[in-house]
């Protein structure tokens, strides 16, 4: 079956897909002698057909199902941009079919990626997902491609271009965090609920799926120890940049002998990082690969344009791939087995910023803490306040997380602390 | 024909080669599910086989002639890992039997890039090259394949690894060209005769063959004016960080209405540019596209491993299309004619160095200079030196770059002038 033309069925027109049907248009001579037939979209799902759209669907069959558009006999290629769950069984019934997708939907692969690459390896089908993790960074190709077959230590990335944007503004212009975030939602970088931006959560989705594609490893979403930037302080920023960090919020997975450990936390990186020059709304992905060595990708990680191109990049590739009934490369590398190391067994440097009352006796309370739990102390300062009150700031040496959370937990409940203590991980390997 | 092994004819066995025979044999696995087939290598050319090599050549056929192996029957892709203009024959030879070619090859690239792609698309092979520009970095197949259709408007680049680390180092360290050289040949990012290097003759080669993947154009390797950074000061680098640059040697194409502007040159670039904190030997590849924005890919420019690892990432492609008989992605794009912006006409700002006599009318005189040839001063700074010198500094306002010569000729004509002036180019778009 190679068919003369590649007939997509396009879930979803908002602003990703009116780029993509944009680019389609505009593109359409290189498209069709790339993939060696022209590409049209043929049936369209709306959730508003009445909705006034950027973009000419004459000649595409517009309806409201997204299960009929998936089902249908005169689609090649499901191309989804929807977003959600809800598209879960549109995909899968695809797959099903043996018709292969493309997806921009990070919850999707996040929660259900296993299940999904299985049932497209059982059709001989394909999914792909450029611009589920990293938006327009042609990141996951390059692991598919060019460095298929290297061998991943380290990866650490800069995932949500909104909590980015949000750290950035506090560094560079002394805003608090609200102020930042308000920002944020000014130029379109924050969503009305940023929650799942916030949370970290978003940062895990993403991480998930390139995790999938650098390890060769499925990582349960729900697994992933997140922490987002909820309650960063300007002062925490200031305390960092004093010390020669930059405060990230980072999704990191790092092969250790015990396993590999997976987490999102925001953390002090050192400024000599290139990952400190990632700034606003950009994402970055530092790779470190047996092979390879550093390497480092970046662009925008999301944005209706960006969005699509990465979109059109899966679309035409597996175009080709509908038309010579060849997969580009065959077989995709087996997983390995889930072998973790927990957080808890995870050794890292700490931050802590504590408010105590300014008399005899505090610090050394807190030093008993630190030393009861085996954290060493790398730095101390104290520094006078206000109404009685010192602040006091403590970089530790490296130690089991567990340990400092533990030893955290001790200084949170003496009777001299004012508030619970501040506490960021440190990320310098 | 769908060959149940990809057999591989190798010219050289240096490092890069050694590097490749490992990776290949070491991802063996791999590479035969992602081909469809094994992947060996069945002949090798060697300069000299008596040589004691790190690898295993059992069951390979070793020979001493290049245009032999390129030829053998038994071949059905080449490998050419040798380097230099002698491979033109050996690879012209395969490309017109069909047989595709990956290569690391710059130089060839460069000077015969059309010719050999032009051979290739006749006889239905391929040609790969992501080796040759940007080592490790897989940006060639990024732009072969996810950002086939994106329309690039900028590439500005850090593509020469040991000029990066003369440069890193004399800003770090304070350390004088010489000093820095000779710290560069004793950590081996420096070669006996660095002169490609220096010269910024290595970074046009691989700017002109990044510059026909990104603006589908075949741009003259002599056609690109190259400056290297020799005559480089260490006051330059002190002057640049006192106004907020660093100096970096760039590789750049830039479209304008009028043309492509393609040029070589060290350059004072904003410590905020992401570039700016590419350091050491390390490359980065900054692109701007109509679709994607702004884009960064980081990595390292050789070294064995990651060389090996692009050259394997190529071959594991191609080695699929031997086997499927189906290229990954059909034609490749149309180049359009050449239309170049000269470098007379660009745009650009300066900074100007220079040692004058500490008299009055001097500084009146160098004013004159300029605003003869109509260029206007941004900044400048006047100071005292020893033995009746005074030392200026001029950051110049955008200016025509033949109108900046002319002045800096004007000046250095001046019997007031101890010195030729320095002059740098300030990238800051």
């Amino acid at each position: 079956m190679s068919p003369s033309v590649v007939r997509i069925g396009l879930l979803g027109c908002g602003v990703v897909g009116q780029g993509f049907l944009k680019l389609l248009q505009e593109r359409e001579r290189l498209v069709r002698d790339s993939v060696g037939a022209p590409v049209k979209v043929a049936r369209i799902a709306l959730r508003d057909p009445g909705k006034r759209r950027e973009c000419d669907l004459s000649g595409v069959h517009v309806g409201t199902d997204p299960l009929a558009v998936a089902t249908a006999e005169d689609v090649d290629l499901l191309v989804e941009l929807v977003g959600g769950e809800s598209m879960l069984e549109p995909v899968r019934a695809a797959l099903r079919r043996g018709v292969p997708v493309v997806t921009a939907n990070k919850h999707l692969l996040a929660l259900h990626g296993e299940e999904l690459e299985r049932l497209a390896a059982e059709s001989k089908a394909t999914i792909r997902c450029e611009a589920s993790a990293g938006g327009g960074i042609p990141v996951l190709q390059a692991m598919d491609h060019g460095l298929r077959t290297e061998n991943f230590q380290l990866l650490v990335a800069i995932l949500n271009g909104t909590t980015n944007f949000i750290l950035s503004t506090m560094e560079r212009d002394g805003r608090d965090f609200a102020e930042a975030l308000e920002a944020a939602r000014t130029l379109g970088f924050a969503e009305a609920d940023p929650t799942l931006d916030l949370s970290g959560a978003d940062t895990a989705q993403k991480l998930s799926i390139l995790v999938r594609r650098a390890f060769r490893m499925d990582v349960a979403l729900g697994s992933i120890p997140t922490e987002g930037i909820l309650g960063m302080e300007l002062e925490d920023l200031r305390q960092a940049d004093r010390f020669g960090y930059t405060v990230k919020l980072l999704g990191i997975a790092l092969r250790h002998p015990e396993g590999l450990d997976v987490r999102v936390h925001p953390a002090f990186i050192p400024k000599r990082y290139l990952l400190a020059a990632v700034r606003d709304e950009f994402n970055g992905i530092y790779l470190r690969g047996e092979a390879t060595g550093s390497m480092l990708f970046y662009g925008k990680g999301a944005g209706a344009l960006p969005t699509a191109q990465a979109v059109l990049g899966d679309v035409l590739v597996t175009a080709r791939e509908c038309v010579s009934g060849v997969k580009v490369l065959g077989s995709p590398p087996r997983h390995d087995p889930e072998r973790r190391l927990p957080l808890d067994m995870v050794r890292t440097k700490y931050y802590l910023r504590l408010m105590v009352e300014d008399r005899p006796g505090v610090l050394a309370q807190v030093a008993a803490c630190l030393g009861s739990a085996g954290v060493s102390v790398a730095q101390m300062f104290q520094a006078e306040g206000v109404r009685g009150e010192a602040s006091i700031t403590i970089l530790t040496h490296q130690a089991r997380d567990r340990d400092v959370r533990e030893a955290v937990k001790g200084i949170s409940g003496l009777q001299t602390i004012r508030k619970s203590p501040r506490a960021v991980r440190i990320f310098d390997l």
